[in-house]
């Protein structure tokens, strides 16, 4: 128990550089994809980029990234009263409270703190389900954080197309079958998709999430990386896996 | 050597239902991407299906089909005239003259041989660069089989948005970098795609080619299928490649 952590919360560790995450079990709490995507995104990142996660929620994504990277200008933005809290925390416990501001406001209206053209790197874990599929879960907040009824991927896009500077990269994680939206929303607006890894629970499933590097102003060709597996076919977690987790991170839960 | 068969040309087992394929070595000649779209295709298609082959080149696609499935009801179409005459050829060889009707013509301005909304399923190993893009090949024959010099991804689109039934399905084989231009263009169309499968030459380098298989009106969700890889380390084929030509179809070449 310390300070920053709330008696219903849980307190996990990162095994990332000493990092430790609060969650709390009512909220949405982190999985594989927020893992994925910081490990996809820090390949992208150098030392100078000035970054910024969307929908940040507890703020594991840039915690991984200030992790995995010699990135030290990370911002988050998050809606929510409860998450920018939960996340200010966070940092907090960290001692981070100076190296990863976490602004709390809507992506849909970024306001003067975001100046337009200003980010190298932009990540987000947007909300997966549209808006006429999947039962919405009776928690408000966990039902922002999973359907896109605060911010769809379109709205992550103009944010992207207005914020990033030229050149600049977009790493998203969403789920396999919105492939053909999330690239046709990219291509609408100017943020072109660069590099696709699809990741397969088993190596003979399709796959279940995306991993997308967009460029503002690219140029329209694609590379589409060998795929992820998560699972090897008797249930352990694949050497790849293991290397993303392995001693750089927190383990993943069977 | 039969009469349907010029000195200058070569003669080719399919190793499929006794089919044989005439090719010219200055033409363009087919390669895996049509034994694997024909493959990727075949398993989508039902005996009574009308089916139609756009740039049908040497009528390979159209043969395998043959092959590989029930429908009776297949037609090609082609632009140049001498693929036109070789494609016939080749029907004629097989005695498939009253079951292939190979039609020449633009698919841009496909006439009244074509009726609106009536194929099930339509083919296309479509000429996979940008005009911009590559080094033409002196040959005009083979420049407009590999270039977009007569056809864009956006033709066929447009030819399948007009041409197939409602939920009629379009196949497309393509080369992987061009994925955003074809899922951007299926979408600007209204045939959706719905399935999309990464061909790697080996396991850990990025894919190559793509299938594609889309539906005319079809709801936004796709499912990324597992992979197929060609070689296995050691230089081979996999067992997924040698399952798909196998006792069923042509030879792959090392």
């Amino acid at each position: 128990m310390n300070t920053y952590h709330h008696p219903h919360e849980r307190l996990e560790d990162l095994d990332l550089k000493g990092l430790k995450i609060i969650q709390n079990p009512d909220f949405f709490c982190f999985g594989i994809d927020a893992v994925l995507l910081a490990w996809f995104a820090a390949g992208g990142i150098h030392p100078r980029h000035h970054v910024l996660d969307l929908g940040t929620g507890t703020g594991i994504i840039p915690l991984l990234l200030y992790g995995r990277t010699q990135a030290r200008a990370i911002e988050a933005l998050e809606l929510q009263d409860n998450m920018v809290d939960l996340a200010r925390r966070n940092m907090a416990l960290n001692g981070l409270s100076e190296v990863i501001h976490v602004h709390q406001g809507d992506l849909r209206h970024p306001g003067p703190a975001f100046s337009s053209s200003s980010y190298d790197v932009i990540t987000c874990n947007p909300p997966y389900m549209r808006l006429d599929r999947g039962v919405k879960n009776p928690s408000e907040t966990v039902a922002i954080s999973r359907h896109e009824l605060t911010c769809t991927t379109e709205d992550v896009l103009e944010f992207a197309r207005v914020m990033l500077k030229d050149r600049g990269k977009l790493y998203l994680v969403q789920r396999a079958d919105r492939l053909a939206d999330v690239i046709a929303a990219m291509r609408s607006k100017g943020v072109e998709a660069k590099r696709l890894m699809a990741v397969h629970p088993y190596a003979h499933k399709a796959a279940n999430l995306i991993l997308v590097e967009a460029i503002k102003k690219g140029k329209p060709y694609l590379k589409i990386e060998p795929p992820l597996v998560v699972y090897n076919e008797d249930g352990s977690y694949t050497q790849a896996i293991n290397a993303i987790y392995g001693t750089e991170g927190p383990q993943p839960r069977p």
